[in-house]
């Protein structure tokens, strides 16, 4: 019989998925999960669910270096936001798929199994992966069977699955966020309920008593706060607890999906909200403008392959170069104020510095503001040429 | 003797222009206050000043209702802001010297006269617009005589200008912000002192419960806040109260000047920073995707265009053109929360909504998810191709 | 039994077409071919095959005027021109759609049917057009079939489809350009053999005598050569005739397609380089820097957006706007010259010039060289700061 | 005495300047030259120019090859031009300026001089270099005095400075192109005289029969014509010849000057057509879309910053790196066919071609062209639903 390897949560869809992959498609399952840094709970089902309904081999792999170092670092240098936001899901899924082709090749797996659906992006970014970087086949179970979420239920039922799979939203957590979708949120004119977020206060619920928080960055990569060195996934679970205690990093939003659907989004992203404004008020400080100009651009750009599962574009790699070389000199130390929803920048530092006080200064006897005059007369010369002939 | 008229504010610099105007320049001097807003005390003062120096003739305009119609409407249209500026000064400028052309041409007057200095902003966009839409002779006399700010005290002292010039601060005030400069604003490292704000609370002495406020738009333009319709000056003062209380509205800044100084920027635009963001919610659910990549794409160049005073630039009114098209379906109602700082949406609709419940649910049985595998499978075709060049 | 109109050009796939909708999708066949300036002999092989196929009934829908005035003048108002290629086959299918929906309704069908296989573009262009514009079931039989050509070919036979199909490539003509693919094409490494070409002479073969040509343009349209007067279907034909004897006008490129294949494409667009060229040599005098550079940018978003088919995104129109308002000054004659393959302008003139021989000349004497000192010091003034932090 | 050393010509333009520097500044003068390709004549001109009027010190340095490997080898990965103009000389100038600052240096000089006019752009690019680079004084002789050609002229006479300065046209050339301006061409309505062109034979009298010539790449840059393995030097002046014989290489454009001045300019860049040309075409075949779709965007932005001499911006280095990132896979054959001022390319071959034959073939029959349905369904889908709205 030939292996599968399946990416496996434990909950309803990926557990539907081993039965379905054993039964109807005759394959032996194994199943892994990518620890990427979601809740110690999430480990544990996935680790329970693997042993109740006795999957054959269940890895658990940690990675949640390898994600904070090599994708969320790169997140954070590139400001990249799709539409607001800051990638948690999207960031993680092509680490995953590598590790799960790992995991395929070392058991001498024939075939790679998802539980997406055929309406969301995920499928998109475990697929495009998994096709570049391997040739492993790949199976979808739920959307090769076109199978609804009630219809899942009944199978689960009817095989015994005896788990209790009664959640109202669909979530997805890691080290870089958690999202939440489904049920009321998915009308836009529906306020989302306060019983959805967990990693962050309400604004009314916030500390009674604003937070200065510093934070240091070295070549674009936060490395410390309030003067602590921790490395980056301390950093974020740090940030993280933070911003949240604070109510800063509540996402809600109208996503425009891969395939054209616009969906309406809520995300608990206090970590990254307030490391990328902090970084941002960093590069306002150090990079010229033409560079500032340059780096938004790219940063829309990479959150768009973020987002579309293009992590393995040649594309991705050529930004990266760019985005290194000025990274070389964000380093410095900011300072944020965190209160009740708000952030705020305060106070920013670098030894890269192109703010000039001397240049600044009005009381500067040294230039004479007289030379300026010849730029004022030739600014906007053709703008002027064509009101003098529309007059 | 030619006659000159001279943009006035009543404050150290204009002052010392009229002097100026009278003894080096030879001239008639027309002193003219352009109300786009500001304070009473502003006019008040203005007014006062002229009265006190007895300048020939004074002017002030009232030009709230066009600044709000034809200027800060376009600017929420296209979400102009100047890296997170909203532009509340420039937005201004170039009305107001429409408004002293106007004047000068009503007085015969053969001269303009402005009271800018050699570094700044200012300067471009008063020039750039009276030498595109007038023919009128410029004059600078601060800039031209080369005056710091000390020997403009020294010089009004001695013409025995006994007005109390000792403000800390640089400020300018209208309808659309209020911005500060100066003093220990200009090191980034310092943290702005509380005193600077008059528009808004700080978040920690905002309201202590939060505000839901309902604004409604019409093709881009808020018509309405929580239900009562009003003009567009209302609106806008209303919006400003409102955030403002709740905290909502401080920038703060490392801003690229036209000239290529980094300046620290401090600004309290409470009403412009809640009127955009309501704005934008109600974008996301109305226009495709491609066209909020496009507004985007505008907003910056807007942003710029505006900042650098090219109001007058044909590609001004080129992207109006696109902007009020696409806006044509940007009418509906969004609610916003603002609480101590933090402004969030929380419900958006409109007719016009792009968003359909019935192709998000998860349990349409309708269309097959099969159907998205080629998809699937094509996506990242040329990534794919790369990355198996590469193994 | 329902009524399907079908997109019929006469060709293999079309008439395998016919007889798969009667026999396999049990409907009654109206065909309709749209003439958007294929040549005569095109029209006159779908009437013919319609005969001989005794299709129920047989549109010929003269839609050129349509097609130029509606369709190609935006093209030349967008300079639209994807990875090198005019779009001639691109601007017309959205046209051709329309006209099929029109007749579809007059018909009382039920569905639209067209011969498009699964690899390329031209599916999209239809299939997006219909079911945004219309609630009309689309068929594809050659795809749904998944037919291959050799498969067409031994159905037709096996039907007794007596026509001569061994035309080596695939061909589409119409007014604004001539797409000419497959066989020895198909390989980047093979020059294409001259005999492809129809409507261009070879550089080595076109006349001996070099060729000046003058074109005059209104608000972006061209409405005379050589002076005279004509629609542009006429000035279309003539600029495609005076083009093509000069060798100008050949395209060969490695386009991207919509699913991600990279293909080897070669055209003959002579009158579309020609008027292209002359529109952006006229857009140089009269449109500012600042509009030349937006205008580039809308340039391939517009090409990308018709390439796509997407011909009914609101993005489309709303680029239209600011396009239209831009081409209101882009009025003038420009002289071109074409010899053996090569196109130059030679002169250029127009009433909205915003070139002036005043401001450019040497000998000027009133503005002084010096005023310029203060720009010059400036310029630059961010990366003079980062240097002198390297040094 | 303090020492100048002053980018010399020989021209009318700097030979008054050394007498100037002399009797006017008061300064010893080094002169200079910097050899970056220009024809012997210039050096020997400049040589001789130097021994006339006897000035203390000439140096002609040899930075031809710094100036192909450093320079154009950039230009051509990058693709950069700017309106259509290759930027032959603003490549040069920031070179011509380091070298010059080279032997200020080692001449213990404490100010260096250029003869550049105001109203150009050269004096920007020498000066944005210098000020960039190092401290000393800048002293532009000719801008400072405000002089005009005419007054030069009369100078030089008076200052015995018998050289023949009757030049009818201003002439820059180096290795990577030849720019002609003034006279007759500053009215664009002029067609260029024949006898402006010295590099580039006209379409009718080039050569009678086509040129083929194949370019091989190495990493985006020429490494071999027909063939033959050669130093960028060389294979530049080669193909400059082969490309002029064919008549390749005449610009003619309207172009916005930094000031914001419209000018008409001509070029000859033959080699640099034809060298770009082919890299383009090479490109394609090797460059995702997404990667071409950025190489196009970064190619102007860099273009844009070689035209206004920002060399030492960081921003410049940053996109190299993804320049340089992206040209690793551009490595290849191109062919060419050049014939009577016409260019085309005839095939490509590359070991990174993103191109398959496999996946283009049409009879290709593993992939089900069903699976393409959903992907052409949800093509365009929010458009669809805007129409929707809209019926």
């Amino acid at each position: 019989m030939e292996k599968v390897v399946l990416a496996f949560s434990g909950g309803l869809d990926t557990t539907v998925c081993v039965k379905l992959l054993e039964e109807k498609y005759n394959y032996e399952v194994v199943t892994a999960c990518v620890d990427v840094g979601q809740p110690r709970e999430e480990l544990e089902k996935s680790q329970n669910s693997a042993d109740k309904i006795n999957t054959g081999k269940h890895y658990i792999i940690d990675a949640k270096d390898e994600f904070a170092n090599e994708y969320i670092a790169r997140g954070i240098k590139a400001n990249a936001e799709y539409e607001g936001y800051p990638l948690s899901t999207a960031l993680a899924r092509p680490l995953i798929a590598m590790k799960i082709i790992e995991i395929a090749e070392k058991e001498g797996a024939t075939a790679i199994a998802h539980g997406c659906t055929g309406k969301g992006n995920d499928q998109f970014r475990f697929e495009a992966i998994i096709r570049s970087m391997s040739d492993f086949k790949i199976i979808a179970p739920i959307r090769e069977m076109n199978l609804t979420r009630t219809e899942e239920q009944a199978y689960a039922k009817e095989h015994g699955l005896n788990l209790s799979y009664d959640k109202i939203y669909s979530i997805d957590e890691n080290l870089w966020g958690r999202a939440i979708e489904g049920d009321v949120l998915e009308d836009p004119a529906n306020e989302p309920p306060e019983e959805i977020y967990e990693w962050t206060k309400s604004a009314e619920d916030a500390k009674d008593t604003p937070t200065k928080v510093s934070i240091e960055f070295e070549e674009g990569v936060p490395v410390a706060i309030n003067g602590e060195i921790m490395g980056l996934v301390d950093l974020i679970n740090k940030a993280n607890e933070i911003a949240g205690e604070n109510g800063v990093g509540r996402v809600d939003i109208i996503e425009n999906r891969m395939i054209g659907l616009k969906s309406r989004e809520t995300y608990e992203v206090p970590g990254a909200k307030l490391l990328i404004a902090a970084h941002k008020a960093l590069e306002q400080l150090v990079l010229t403008v033409d560079e500032l100009r340059f780096a938004e651009y790219m940063s829309t750009l990479y959150a768009d392959l973020v987002y579309e599962a293009l992590w393995q574009e040649p594309l991705r790699e050529d930004i990266d170069q760019a985005i290194d070389h000025m990274q070389r000199r964000v380093s410095g130390e900011v300072v944020m104020k965190l209160f009740k929803g708000s952030i705020q920048p305060l106070s920013r530092k670098s030894p890269f510095s192109l703010h000039s006080i001397e240049q600044i200064t009005f009381e500067d006897k040294e230039t004479d503001q007289n030379e300026i005059e010849g730029m004022i007369k030739y600014h906007g010369l053709q703008a002027a040429n064509y009101q003098k002939l529309n007059r």
